[in-house]
């Protein structure tokens, strides 16, 4: 397992990354993982804290974009009407959504006892892919226990690859799983920073494109599992965090939200029918209090001078993805499906890169 | 616990209702209720079961129009993508949704175990409403039996009431819970059916408003508990279930179901920022086949002949609210949280209706 | 022509009106009408002026909801984006929605000559309903020199009924046209001020509903005219502005703009097929400017804080429509057709509304 | 000027081209330019017409999807509300958008004379890019006639380049315009048409990505004019229209739009705050009558067999793009502006796009 941004992956763009090259670059934000590898059960829960204290105390602006809806996550219709999160952000396997769901509200009734009474509730936030070609997912394996797990586990030394909700996750027909990336934008002499988490599970292997070049098409001539799937619909998604130290509003957030569909572009996807495609974009430069009469922003940037947010999002959120490869290991689960990992297929990557196209 | 539509409940609009005056009216839609009654538990599942087959595999095109979205439902990011739901519909409390949507997945794999194998998933689609005052949210006390029992027990003799998931909810300050309605409308020399079931937990008891008659400010000079709360927000909310047997795609189904705002204003909502205010409309007159090249529609209504469906979806609606508040009986729930029911409120009930305004 | 609410139209709901009567009770909001009544060409221009300054360097913060989307408007897939409005708001027919447009442009680039130039661009802003039936529509008469004149006239004495954009509306097989009303809300022992203005035009007889009292049923049985139209779908429109002097972001200003949709509902209305039925609400509190690095608002009302306001939207968009009805004068114009107000078609009316139902 | 697809063009992604390589080999649909070249006034007016004969009275599916909504573009609204176009399709500059809605008025009296009587109106959509470097756009120099020009040139043979709304547009501080391409995209045995023509006008030269290619770095540093503008935002705008003749619904139509954003991203974009970036496609295999009861739709593709579609036509918007800048002419226009073609800046563009990286 590897920590922060792989080595020798190309650097996306012109924007330089962060100190860490991870989400936890937005200063206050966390990551931990819970990884469950016991034979056939290849899964598990990754959570995001976007800051140390309580989210539903002290709310989190945040937006949503759905790119392509094909997904099953809990929780986007109440970020949509109030641009907030209020629990950490968790990522898991498909049928394990529920079970999270569970262990948020109990997390939240155990610290504020008074949600579920007085008419107040908590609004889950838990985000998916399905990892069912290696994990036996309809053995339902997530639970409270591992969501309680990674939320104890949180730091900012986060891991990427085939960790945590990424354990299971194939992408363009290789391991993939979590990937991390930063960049810092300056705007009007100030620089902000930009991290993005993501779990990986799309595209098939023609598709694969790194920093521009079709390295996938180069490979698949070589992968014959490849070949054996390439016709079939992707069926993956594609989860993807942003996170950024500047003063945005939700209205603002959504927008930077969108701009990972630009950084997913670019390696190949068209957002295909069954991917869940789904970028959540939140800020830490203030918080909204659960209960008060106003709300207090603090100056907020100007719309017009966003470009250099959305493009530091929309580079994290690409080099995120080339993490995930460069960072997954190879995986074999249920009934004897293997993912190799991308240095196991190509071990002629660099020069791959290099010769290209 | 009443049958059908309460007797002596005033008639809401012109059109006329169908036979039975439950969502039932649409051939092939039956519900079935789970009703807890455990002293602190006052809580249910109620389940609308949108043909007799299997969901699943034979899709129904369905749409969401979410109103004010305090809501915590799961599924309605895949419905809004793909203009179908593919599991029966479910309606609980709040922190029912996690455990309702495991015991979806699991009904689906039963009957189809081909769901988490070979990328396929499947789509729980599980709706709520906060029934914290009467009933001990906090025990989660809703599980997978419960939506299993109340699968079993559907059929076409719909109750309303106190009962199922309505059973611990309140309205306008009153006993609230589940409602139906149905009306007919002609279009173009043919009739077609719209029923409503409504799961209603929204309003403060001054706003209650019976077929333009504002009742609750009468009630509300006479009810010393309506007097503490008034200047509470409002934080309850509605969910309401529309069928229809006429040929509609997802878009105007999109349409019909915000029609459902236009009923639910009439009984004096201005749909209250604490309030998950969703509807959701379905079509009983074809179905989507989980898996085929091409999807063979039938002749559509144009949607310039929609408006008779407008009219019966709203007028369902409201007359599914009123049924809702006509049909509850009084419930006495957690720490000695009692919620009357509009009869047992006024016994005059009938004598104020013809007085007023 | 009436100055203000009609006298004698019933009060809606319990919030009390504002000083004015008209969307000018928020301080700084004016509007002009110019009236073209010659014959056939019976229709106009009205225009809203969110403040007394500049709007295209001291934006406004807007949003728009949609609740049936048969409209031809410009302007809204920017306010959209945005979240602010840069012009005054104008009103018109259908076909006049273009004239206007250019209009806007043509005086913004007076006060303002660097817009088309130096990549600066401006958002036209311009909502139309139909007026077709008493106006020779295809005539295109509404021009430049109109919406100068409106802008021109632009007062806080805001005149209803027959005037303006409003001169050829029918609404409910009457006379329709603009209305106005607000409401003094009071959140945290402060009040607000929420006004609308509306550009009524949409109905058919038997729908109207009064303060709840279903007076066009009653109607119906006396007009052959409404008789022989009453089976034709509802093909008008109405546009709905709401201001306030609330501190609320354009998020904030969409969950309010919605709340007019249910005002609507309770004068009849089930949000037509054809029936372009939009709501657009502004803030005075505060501006955005045109050209800065960062935007400093005001301390913002918290969420949970809004449900007055939403009462007073939905409660004003009533009496807005009430108000037009009271204030319309019956008018006759091309080929002879002839909208008779509401108090020309029953001269007993005040009897009516007091023995209904 | 060149036809069709300019020579020498890399090939972008894996599938073949139609005969034309234009958004003409959608069957039926046709395309006419007006050019204003006349000194400071640099602009024009293209036309889509879906098919050949009325789309008032045969409505074309169709759906939007706003990537950015910085943008002046008239009729989305209906489109979204109703999932049907039925007007040709206009492009133009920011201040001509109100003469063609005003021109496609007219033009649709024209032909049905009871639109504007009988309650009937028609829909006008005009979309638009900001050509004020070049063009004299405060001139407001485009009128009726050149919108009835445009229609009466429109044919399969489709021009690109510097011409008709391309006139004066700008793309990566290079001369853009119209950019035209088509692919053919295999599902369960039959072969589908996907054509796009994109009004290109965006972007700023270092983020210019051909094929994968950072083409724009390389030639930024050569180009002083680029070096100035660099740090200025994108304020641009790009129009992608996207036909098929595979039979698809609105719903269906509104999901392959928004690839076209994953075509624009592979180009460099990342959606720019100031840039208006709207998709529309729509499908030639059907028509929606003006009016009719019912409305009986073909046999349409399943939603799970779209993926070939997508991926055609994000291909067909990039290689649109590609087009653009190959086509281009340099142009002068007002004030002294000037924008040089790719062709004019790259000399060695073939040696610069094999070396690269």
């Amino acid at each position: 397992m590897s920590i922060g941004n792989a080595e020798n992956a190309p650097h996306i763009g012109v924007l330089p990354r962060g100190l860490l090259g991870t989400i936890a670059d937005v200063h206050g934000v966390t990551v931990g993982h819970c990884t469950l590898d016991e034979g056939p059960v290849q899964t598990g829960v990754t959570v995001i804290r976007p800051h140390r204290g309580d989210p539903f105390r002290d709310k989190v602006p945040a937006a949503v974009s759905v790119i392509n809806g094909f997904g099953k996550s809990i929780g986007l219709v109440q970020v949509e009407e109030l641009g907030v999160l209020e629990t950490p952000i968790a990522l898991t396997n498909t049928f394990g959504v529920a079970a999270l769901a569970q262990a948020q509200i109990r997390a939240a009734i155990k610290v504020n006892p008074r949600i579920g009474r007085e008419w107040s509730t908590v609004n889950p936030l838990v985000f998916e892919c399905n990892d069912g070609y290696l994990n036996d997912i309809q053995a339902l394996a997530v639970g409270e226990p591992h969501y309680n797990a990674a939320c104890a586990a949180a730091s900012a030394d986060v891991a990427g690859g085939s960790v945590g909700a990424g354990r299971g996750m194939s992408c363009f027909d290789l391991k993939g799983g979590i990937g991390n990336a930063s960049r810092v934008a300056d705007i009007s002499g100030r620089s902000y920073s930009v991290g993005a988490l993501v779990l990986a599970n799309f595209g098939r292997l023609p598709m694969l494109t790194i920093d521009g070049v079709p390295l996938g098409r180069v490979l698949a001539e070589r992968v014959s599992q490849a070949a054996a799937t390439a016709g079939k619909p992707e069926q993956g998604s594609i989860i993807m965090i942003v996170a950024t130290d500047a003063p945005l509003d939700s209205r603002q957030l959504k927008r930077l939200s969108l701009r990972a569909a630009a950084g997913l572009a670019r390696t190949g996807s068209v957002y295909g029918h069954g991917s869940g495609d789904i970028a959540l974009a939140f800020s830490t430069a203030y918080t909204v209090p659960h209960d008060a009469d106003i709300v207090a922003l603090p100056p907020l940037l100007a719309h017009a001078r966003l470009d250099p947010l959305f493009r530091a999002c929309s580079d994290s959120v690409e080099q995120a993805i080339v993490d995930a490869l460069w960072s997954a290991t190879s995986v074999t689960g249920r009934d004897g499906h293997r993912r190799l990992s991308l240095h196991d297929t190509a071990a002629d990557l660099a020069q791959l890169l290099k010769q290209s196209p």
